[in-house]
Parts: C-alpha cells; sequence; structure tokens
C-alpha cells in the first residue's frame, strides 16, 4: 500500500546508515562529548552564520520543546502560542507538566500575528489582576506551522520586535525546518532565523535523521547547566554521538536542505494533480503536507489503495485528511497517487 | 470612603471572635484533630445530609483547588472549566504548577453548559490522536460563578450525569456558597449540591470567616491520605482549631445562611436603585456581585466617594465595574450608596 | 490536664486579639496592600537594622520554606540541610514536591558544621560526574534548630561565608525565632541574622501569633514577582492585613522578644527542676524545648497529668520525650509540672 | 588507545543493524504500534515465561526510572533505594523533578539489605508523625547494581515478600540485566526477576542496542494510558519501531543472552590477571564492572594506553577505578591489557 500517512515513517539517509556502520566499533566518549557532537555543532553555526551559537542535540520534538521553554521560563512564567501549536494541543500536556501553562492566541491558519501576540500583551500589562495571573514568559511559534504553512520575514521580524520590546525569548519549533527552508515561495532563510529568534530547533526526526533534534541558542543564552537540566528531564542519550553523527552528516555538504527539496517538490506535483482533479483544498499550505477535504465516500475508496491521514470531520459528508511527503518519498509513490486520484 | 469593592474586607462575624476570645488561652491540639474540627465536621455533614461525607479544612480558595484538582485527578489529566473560570484565569497558575492542564469550554455568563462539556468529551474521545493529549480528567464548575451567575438544580443534575457517564468528579468551587444558598432564585440546596457533586467547598474567607473553606468529599471518595497531600502543599494549618472553630461557628443556628442573606438583600435593594436610576447592566445576576456599566466620566465622579472593583473595559467610553456586596454590609452604606447614584 | 507538647497550643497574645476586635468592621484592602502590612514591614526592617530589606508574610513553616526554597533556586539545584531539618523530615516531602532535592549533611544536635557544608560542596565541585548529579543551590538551616540547640554568631558568619563563595543563598528557617533571640545564652541578634544570611523568616506561629511567619530578604534578593509566585503556589492570604496586623503588633514595642522570655523563663525553670531531681537529658537545648529520656514505665505514670511529645524509643525501656514551653506558658503550669515530678 | 571505560561505548550489535538497513526505506507506523513492538514484546514475554507481561519500549534508563516511578507511586509517596543507587546520586534529581522524594537505606556493596528495608518501614508505621512524612511507596533496586553486584534469587525473594506485605511495588532497574543474566554465579533467572518483582527493565542501551530499554510490567499492574504518561514526559519515540526491532532482534535465538556472555568472559580474563599480578580489589564484583585500587602513580602510568573510570579517591595515595567490558569487548583488546598490567 501507498504511504503518505506522515514523514517519519522511514529511517534515515543512506549517508547517516553508511556512516553508522563506519564507527559502530569504535569506541566513543558517552553523553555528547564526541568528536562529531563537536563538529555538528559547528557546521550548524556556520550554517546559521552564527558563530555565538550554542547547540545541543535532543531526541525528539516534544521532549525538546518541553526543556527549552521549561529551561527558558521562569516558574511563574507561561508561554504564548496559537491554539493549533504543537505544544497547546497534542503534546499530552508536557508543558503544563513542568508548570507552566500554555497561553493561545487563535491561530490563524497556523501562524501566529503579531497583532494578537500585540494585544495579548497590552491587555495583560493592563491587568490590575495581573499579580494573580499567569505572566506571558516567552513565545512559542512553528515554523512550518502545524498546517504547513510559512512565516515571512517580515512576520518573523515583527514577532520578533515584540518579544524583544518586553523581553521575552522567541523560539521556533522546527520539527519540519528542512521543509521550510526548501519551500521556493519562503524568503525566510536559516540565517534569518538565527538572526530573528532567541532559540530554534533543526528537525532531525522528520527530515532524514533516524531521529533527533539539534536546538540553537542564538543569543549567548542557553540555559545554564543545560546538559544537567537535560538529565534531569532524562533526556541524555548516553550514545550522544549518534545525534551528533546524524547532524553533522546532515550538514555536511548541505545535504539537509537537498533531502528536504525532494518532499517540496514531491509536495508540489501532488499539489497540482489534486488541483487538476478539481479536488479541494482545506488550507492553501507551501510545504510538504497537503492538506485535502474529501468526501466520506472518496476518503473510504481511496483509503484502500494508500495512506494518509484523518485530520478533522468538516461536516457530516466531509472530511480533511492529509498527504505528506518526505525526504524518502519516491517518485514512484508520487506517479501512483496521481493515478489513483 | 464607601466601600463596595469585594467581599473578604472585613474581618469575621462577631461570634466567630467571642469564640476565639473564650478559648484563646486553652491547649488545642494541632493540625486539626481537636473537638470544634471534629464538631464542625459533623454540622456540617448534617447540613449537607450527606452523613458519610469526608470534611476537610484549608485556609483560601486557590489552596483548595490547587490541592482539591491535583488529588482528584491522575497525572496525566487536566481539568475541565469554562474560560472566564478562576483557576483558568486568576490563580496565577496554580493548577498547571501542579502539572494538570485546564481544559476549557465557553463561559455562558460564567457558567458551563452541559452541552459544552458533552461536545468536548465526545471530540476527545473520537480523537484517533487523544492519546497524545490531556485526557479531561475532572470537571471544575463555580456556584455562584465568577460572574455572580447561578446554576439550576437541573443544570448541575445534567452536568453530573455527564461526568458519572465518564467516570469523571464534578467538583464545585463556593468560595461565594452562602451566597447562593441565600438567593431566593435559586432552587439548588446544599443538599442537592452535595448530591450532584463529587466534591465542593463551603466558603468561609467570603462569608463571615476571617479565613477558611471547608472542602467537602460526598461520595466516600476522600483522597487517600489526604492530611499528607495538604501538608506536601505547604497548606497544613498549624492551629488547624482555627479553622474548625469558625466553620462550627457557622454552621451552628444556620448562622451561615442566616448572615449570607444580608448580601442578597443589600445587593437586591442595589440593583433595584441601579435599575431606578437607569444605569446598564453587564450581566443579570441574581448574588452578591452587581456587574455595572458606566461611562467613563461618572466611573471618575463616583469612585471620589466609593470603592468598587474595575471589571474590564467595554469600549473606549464605558467601564464594566462590579459592586460586592457581603455579610458585613451595613443597612446605612446602602444607604449612602444610593443616595450617590 | 497539663499540656506541654507544644508550642503552638493556643490562640494569640492578647494585643492581637484587641486589635482585631478593633478593625473586624473596618473594609481593608485585599492581598496585603494595607496599611497594617506596611507598617509591619518597616518595623521589621527597624528591628532587624537592614533598611533595604524586603518583607512578605506568609501563613505556616513547611508553606513559607517550600516557596522560598523554590524561589531562590533553579530548577536543576536542590537545598542543602541537616539530616534532622524540618524540610528533610517532617515535612512531607514538600520541597520535593516542587522539584528540588534536599541534600543532607550530619546534624550535630540540629545544627550544620561549616566543615561539613565545605566537604560536600568540595566533594561536589570535583566530581566529574557532578553535571549527572543535583547541583546544591542554597542552605536551610533552623535556628533554633529543631532540638532546640543555636548557632553562635561565628558559626553562622563561617557558613555564610562559604555560601557567598560558592553563591549559594543561605537561608534561615525562624519558626521558633524568638525563642534563641530571648534566650541570654545566644549571642546572635536579630541584626546578625540579617547580616549573615541572603533570607530567613521569623516565626509568628509558635511566638505570639495565631498564625503568620515573616520572610525577609536580606539582600536585595526577593524574588521576581514574588507576590505571584505566592499565588500560584496557593499561599496568598486574602485577609492579608491578618498577617499585617499580628506582626505590626509583635513588632510594637519589642513585644515578640518579650513574650518569647517567657518561654525561655518557664523552660529554664524547668530544666533546673529536672536536672535538680535527677532526670536524664538527651540533648543540652538552651531554648523552649526539653529533651529528657524518661522510663517507659515513668513516661506512663507522668502522662496521667502531663501532655509533652514522643520523640523517640531510645531503648527497650527509655524513651526520648520533650516538654515545650511558649509566650502562653503560666507560672501556675510550670509550678504544677515541677511538682509533678 | 585502548577503551575499558564504560559499556556504552560502542554502536549496536551487527545483526540489529543489518535489520536497520533491510527495513529503512520501508515505511513503518510511528508511535511503537508497528509490527516490530509487537513481535519482540511477545518474545520478552516468552523469555519471561509471564503470558501476562505487558511491555513497553523507552530510550534510555534515567528516563525509564524517572516514567515508572512517577507513575507507579501516589503524589505523597517516595521510591526506597540504597544510598549508591542510581536514582539517588546519578540522575540530577530527575525523580525529584517529578515530585517524588527518595527515601535512602545503606548500601551493601550496592544492594539493599532486606532487613534496612523492614526497619525504615517499621519506623515509618511507629511514627506518631507520619502524616507529616513521606510515605514509602515503592522500593527501587538495580540488578546488577551500581558496583556489579548481584542479589540472589533469595535476597529478592525476601526483598519482594515485604513489598508485597506493604503493598509497595518492587522495581528492578536492569540496566546492565544482560550481565547479571550471563553471570555464572548468578542463580537468578529472567523469569525468577518477572516472578519476584512487579516491574523491572530489560537494558539494552548497554547491552547490544544502539539505545533503548524495555519495561516490563509483570503482575497486570501496568499504569493507566502509561502511552500517554510516556509522551507527557516527552519520551515517546515518533520512530518506536527503532526500538522494538532492536529488540526483536536481541530476544531472537536467545542473542540478548548470548552476546552478553562475552562482557562476563572478558571481565573474568582481565579479573583473573589483576588478580595474578596482585592487583587490589575495591569490591568483590562477579559482573562487568571491575573497581580496582591503584596507587596515583600507576593509575597515571596506565591511564597512557588505556582509558577507565575514575570512581573515587580512597586516599592520598590511592584512587579507585572502574574496568568495565561489555558485548563488544573484543578478545585482543582483553589481551592488550593483560599485557599492561
Amino acid at each position: 500500500m501507498l504511504s503518505f500517512v506522515n514523514d517519519y515513517s522511514e529511517g534515515a539517509h543512506e549517508k547517516i546508515l553508511q556512516k553508522l556502520l563506519e564507527i559502530n566499533k569504535t569506541p566513543m566518549p558517552g553523553y555528547g562529548v564526541d568528536s562529531y557532537s563537536s563538529s555538528a555543532k559547528q557546521k550548524i553555526r556556520d550554517a546559521c552564520n552564527c558563530p555565538e551559537a550554542e547547540v545541543f542535540f535532543l531526541i525528539g520534538g516534544t521532549q525538546t520543546n518541553q526543556i527549552v521553554i521549561n529551561a527558558l521560563t521562569a516558574q511563574y512564567q507561561g508561554v504564548v502560542a496559537v491554539d493549533t501549536g504543537h505544544i497547546a494541543v497534542h503534546e499530552a500536556g508536557a508543558i503544563e507538566f513542568t508548570g507552566h501553562k500554555v497561553l493561545t492566541v487563535p491561530s490563524h491558519e497556523g501562524k501566529m500575528a503579531p497583532e494578537d501576540l500585540s494585544k495579548l500583551l497590552t491587555t495583560f500589562y493592563n491587568d490590575a489582576n495581573r499579580e494573580h495571573m499567569v505572566y506571558p514568559g516567552m513565545v512559542y511559534i512553528s515554523h512550518p506551522t502545524e498546517y504547513g504553512t510559512l512565516y515571512t520575514r517580515q512576520e518573523l521580524k515583527d514577532l520578533y520586535a515584540i518579544c524583544s520590546q518586553y523581553h521575552m525569548p522567541l523560539y521556533l519549533d522546527g520539527a519540519r525546518l528542512g521543509y521550510a527552508l526548501a519551500c521556493p515561495q519562503s524568503d525566510l532563510t536559516l540565517q534569518d532565523i538565527a538572526a530573528y529568534t532567541d532559540a530554534f530547533y533543526i528537525g532531525g526526526t522528520k527530515c532524514g535523521a533516524l531521529f533527533g533534534e539539534a536546538v540553537v541558542f542564538t543569543k549567548h543564552n542557553a540555559p545554564k547547566h543545560f546538559s544537567t537540566q537535560i538529565k534531569q528531564h532524562g533526556a541524555l542519550l548516553a550514545k550522544g554521538w549518534l545525534l551528533g553523527l546524524q547532524f553533522d552528516t546532515l550538514f555536511t555538504d548541505n545535504l539537509y536542505l537537498e533531502i528536504s527539496k525532494n518532499a517540496i517538490a514531491s509536495a508540489h506535483q501532488l499539489r497540482e494533480a489534486f488541483r487538476a482533479k478539481g479536488y479541494r483544498f482545506y488550507i492553501d499550505s507551501p510545504t510538504n503536507q497537503l492538506f485535502i477535504v474529501l468526501e466520506n465516500s472518496q476518503m473510504e475508496s481511496l483509503s484502500e489503495s494508500v495512506q494518509f491521514s484523518f485530520w478533522e470531520q468538516l461536516d457530516e459528508n466531509h472530511t480533511v485528511v492529509r498527504f505528506a511527503t518526505s525526504w524518502a518519498t519516491s517518485k514512484a509513490d508520487v506517479q501512483k497517487l496521481i493515478e489513483l486520484l
């Protein structure tokens, strides 16, 4: 059966596996103080054009969000996100588990509007009872968003300006960052992201790695004893070089960007096909996730030959589903899907 | 200056202070195992017509909400409340501090609609990704609500039926419970509340006590080692008899209800006066809080002679303010305020 | 029956109750922004000879320890205490509840030895694996200790010097501080304590108040938005003026010290009597708690006429018990107990 | 340079890597609902002779301990461990981070003595103040211990009997379980461990896997919605099949035990060599970790050609160091080390 169910169904890019095989029996120091991790960090600093960036490797996205948010907020502070944000909905309360409230503003196709953020802050700081409320301590956005949409350079700058004014770190969840960077419509580079955020992570799990996310603190703002905090959260990988090696490979010869382009090209081809066949789009997303409205009968018949994700029930007769491509999507599968439509 | 700013501005009913003076030098056992506490608990059980009720005394409302919610939810569960609920807005994240998310449904003048609760639960249990989401583990309502409104007996029964169906405790915040019980429009008795909730608290702080709230677990469901949990939250009062004595006094000869009537009668008198003078009501609340829309100039002039609470900015020229009466409001002050209007 | 069971059996000094009666019906602003609280804070600053001290009022000791320790430590840090310290043993895990480990050093009759603290720190900072361990982030001592013993001025200075060297706040639990200050053997004044700690609290619950503890941050180091943090812990008293009024009274005309002297004089008289009758002391404590070794039969017979605390089983035939005096102990009761011995 | 520094320096057994290569591009369902995970779980149930066992896969040891302990204890409970236990010392406070105190008993070469556990429990339940103390809610042991020592079958049965009597789950940390099972001196089988514990984990990270630990709940006692709890802790691996595949391979044809034997044989050979050359043993440990006392000069000279772990400073002139073997230790390296001695 064809699979467009998500972008973490396959293993890793073959260069990563090759490297893994090569050094499998070479003894490596534990907990991320190995040479692959050092090299990967330097390559990421270079790619970000941010020589002072402090880079850490973690295993998964929810883990990364939990630890970074917990470390960057004071205990009485919450984190602002859109109401469709991953931390607000799909992390099983991992943020609240560490004592922090997720404060929400309305989602605009997955994105946060600078004016909504401003309004929340103005309202909060004008409220005479704010001492009895959760202080907005940082801002969380995802890029691409959970709906595959993208911030423009100007939008990111605007959000960052507000955050700076209020001394709140701006943190960007880049679980699918490769697919944003590889998207021709985007005017936002990795260097821009390093410039206009305080912290972000470069997603590996969904973009070519077996697992792994690279957290980048861009403004000399890595939390004190961050390794200890990672350990305290149960998130310090004994064989940390597994993470270093993967990111070292992905940031050699621009591999991260190159393989991400495949997802974008495949999605583009599918998007055109869906459009040509008259399918209705639920949202206009330029990256590797396509949200399509299907009639229920159509959905059932399609699901016999291809896997996709249920997104939400639109009305009695229609359902929103998601088709996701990835670095691993083959031209053959794209072709087969197009034929099915 | 006149004060209608809130219902916790004064000390305690004089009978409480008398009692305090009487036993001031009598040695009492610590931590709530004294005879006043026992007696108060029995009187509360009687008043609730719930012989098996387990009663505990705590100091304040946020503390009570935090401890009860934390004790009644599993760690991966959240608590459902309306978006204007005290725990959602004005407790500085006390619930999240203990690891639990507050899941919100829309407020209807402060109240939770049974259909909104049903919809949240249906949606949740139909969501294929619910394992990645916060489980709704209990329901929080307040009565009177933060807007002074009241649930009917049928509404409470309906909410309780849904909660029972989903095996979720229904918990009622009765910070101002006296003012609900004393309200002639209400068809909901203390016995009803004991019958149609799993836990609730009888507010003392705002209804005649110096401080103190009586938590009632109605269904043999007091959390195990609850005293230890109270201690662990830093909430176990050394001189627990201070709480016992106050509630023993309030639940002797129906004092709690009797003194609450004063607040309702005073509010009624004010309500009629506001209405007669053509003031605009923001919300139609039958208890001790009146929400009035004032022109800004009117607000400024009034504030020279009487204290009230700013509630929210309605538009550029109008502000919602709150006038609160209490067990301690004097007829003279009510009269003076009416003259000012 | 005579009661020497503890020092929190009685209510409050009569001047406090008088004051309470006087202002009972005067409307007061909530949450501690009232004039009594301001006045009490200034009197405490004066008594500490520490004009820049920041003072906050809380309700009980465990609550105070939990909030102060939580606010003064980073999340990955623990607090160092002696293994008999209140936070290590008798607070039901209130410190761990907020995520912080209590790191212990051996107790010397309840006291922390500077050399033990030094050794813990040296060992920690020499440990190559310290990134996988809990960082010692602050130091907790009690004065008087849980065994009624006292630090000398030099000992406190020594502990403070070590803490300063390692940039760790030194925090002193003064649940019974009055009884330390009133003890003629002590060379440690309130001003010294303000000088040689970073934070401490002045116990009210056990020294003349109905309840209440005054936290003093001595070095411009009050945690940011500390009121919000107090609220977040469920510890913000609505009628905060109850706390202000009590401390204002206790710090007027030296009342706090004066009434504490009664406990010390009573304990002295009892100590002499125990000694004269040949009783064995478990520990040589100069304050208001006497730890006596009784034969079990002796204990049983005494317990028919006087209440005291079981402390620990010494051996099969002997038990350590505690007799506590307080500000409220009457000369008559002391005399009666002496006759019983 | 030779490396005997630890047992997590190398990658994974080649059969795991082969399997990884084979299925790298095959789309797999996420979050552990794949066929490899199912198959691995069944093989583990079979190996444990425990058909009702519930098996979950996690990534690392500290993470596993944190989640299991948090899920098996009520909030007011702590976990009992020896004072040298991993959770007590080397997990950066990960247990306290989730609100639970680690209650310690003395270590006997890394092991917990049943009589020490009994004494702690008797003392606790005889303490009149136990409501103010942390309830011992479960017991944590490691096998092999942090000092490479092993429990006998009888010792485990004795601990389990005490735990059962007090209704406390007994949990066994098997980070190096393979090396215990492969040790000829041990009379404790995997089936015994399943019978005499309530939960344990089979360590993969140190015994042939890239990473991964298999948690086994043996008594129908898997925590409710455990996947959600894993997610809430940020520990749910998107590509969960990576864990399933590794354990499926390790539990095929007894591979886990077979490769563990290499560590034991290598350690045995080294142990004999150390003994023959007159080296002093710090502790008599039968598994894959050798603790040797070296003169400081000797240590320095050895460290030029071989890596080992510093353990502790014994006295001014002597240091305890650790040599660890693993599934990956080569005969050639063992030979080279012996020649160096």
